[in-house]
């Protein structure tokens, strides 16, 4: 049960400076390592994903740690894993690591990471069902992606998929955005060809959720696709949704490469709905027609 | 057709202070103007509500305005309305006026709204077919009240209400993360005892958007309501749904009020999804049934 015994203080030492610097990409490459802050997503981290975290840094002081709330997530690590380290640290020196604390932060091994999450898509892919894939291609903004990988947890899907040049799903911000979700569903990233081959392997037709479809191609209405699924026979049919990014959508040479298009019909004035919200609206009457 | 030929050039004049005053609740409430800031917010202020705008400020020089998507803003408006000025004025004049402009910003006024919003709600309530309000108590976030409302419209209600307290739907946050959509549904603000009193008056039962219920009454589950509303008996059923404050929902007194409590169901690990991300779900999933 490894708890360091020594408060850290000294905000200008090398070792905070390590660890904040984690929030860059390049330094999460270089060290492999990177970082999960404040208490919600630690929390969810600790009770999905224990065995990922090296280390925990809890704000406190010479008596021991800040607050009840930090203290049980302290707790709860050390219950779960013996191969973290706890560390109490100056609020000044968790506000230096990273300015969104809210007095925890911790940091996880990477590789440990994906092999989790690799472990996670092959149960999925070998379900009798069919699998139930989230897909986002070129999602850059970190809020954006925090945001859908929350949907499509809510949703019950079994992986979310990056594809193509998206943001960094270990960017701090995106971790905060998905409240915990990082840690609930695989999230992988790959090529755009990858994706469509992979898909073409799980036998899964890939349905782009797009407001205008393609000259020949006009969209399908969401809420007849949702009739549709909701047949019996239909019951265990997976899914494949690709989102495209928030401000261009999809280009139309990806548009091609799916089977289907899909929209959500507007009833009232509005023109479109934002990513996130479009994506939860969709993934969510998905999982309602299970 | 009043396009005032002087180039508003100076920053620190009284006019433009004026007018950057009205971000504040206390200048508006004083002016009974309020303030449109950006091109998607005017553009449809300027399509939909035309006659509640007074002065449009777009970015220009000597030679005439900034932009052909300004130009065509401020001639669009001119074509609508003979009672609106246009004034051109410097890229620092309008920044001053609101470092949200993006080069345009419309001046409404207060009571034309309000009044066009009544007239709304007055017809909405003589449908045959039942009336779809969307209900929010103590939203007080400006970006979630803006997205709620831009939900509602998206998903075709008659109305919004915000009950109790909440933010002020002026308030230039909230008008700009409307997208446009608080000039496409009415949107009006009433105490929790004369919001119930009214949908008895329209013979509504109100839904309570909450994921506990009390210890009496546990939530319905969203997908069982919609199976009902889908019913043929039902496709005319009016509704008003109401949700609660982004942070601590709905309170106990409220609740009670409420004939029936829905709840979206998670079927992942996710503990719940944001307030603007459980309006759409749930307002849009009953505008499929309709």
């Amino acid at each position: 049960m490894p708890i360091n015994a020594q408060l850290l203080d000294n905000p200008r030492s090398d070792r905070v400076r390590r660890i904040a610097d984690l929030s860059r990409t390049k330094a999460r490459r270089k060290n492999g390592r990177f970082l999960i802050e404040g208490p919600q997503a630690v929390r969810e981290a600790v009770r999905y994903s224990s065995d990922v975290i090296t280390d925990i840094y809890v704000a406190g002081d010479e008596d021991g740690i800040d607050s009840d709330v930090l203290a049980d997530i302290a707790q709860r690590a050390l219950d779960k894993s013996a191969d973290l380290y706890i560390h109490t640290a100056t609020r000044e020196v968790i506000d230096h690591i990273s300015p969104d604390a809210q007095g925890v932060v911790a940091v996880g091994d990477i590789d440990k990471l994906r092999a989790g999450m690799k472990a996670e898509v092959e149960k999925a892919s070998s379900y009798s069902r069919g699998m139930r894939v989230a897909a986002f291609w070129q999602v850059r903004d970190p809020g954006n992606a925090g945001t859908v990988i929350r949907a499509a947890d809510a949703a019950g899907c079994d992986v979310v998929v990056f594809v193509d040049d998206c943001v960094d799903m270990l960017n701090p911000k995106v971790i905060r955005s998905t409240t915990g979700s990082l840690f609930h569903i695989p999230v992988i990233a790959m090529g755009t060809n990858d994706f469509f081959d992979w898909m073409k392997e799980q036998g899964l037709d890939v349905w782009a959720a797009d407001v205008y479809g393609t000259r020949k191609r006009k969209p399908e209405s969401l809420p007849d696709v949702l009739d549709h699924m909701r047949g019996e026979d239909h019951r265990k049919d997976g899914y494949a949704v690709l989102f495209g990014n928030e401000a261009r959508g999809l280009n139309g040479k990806t548009l091609e490469q799916c089977q289907r298009i899909v929209s959500i019909p507007m009833y009232g004035k509005a023109e479109s709905l934002n990513l996130g919200t479009s994506a939860a609206i969709i993934l969510m009457s998905l999982a309602f027609t299970r």
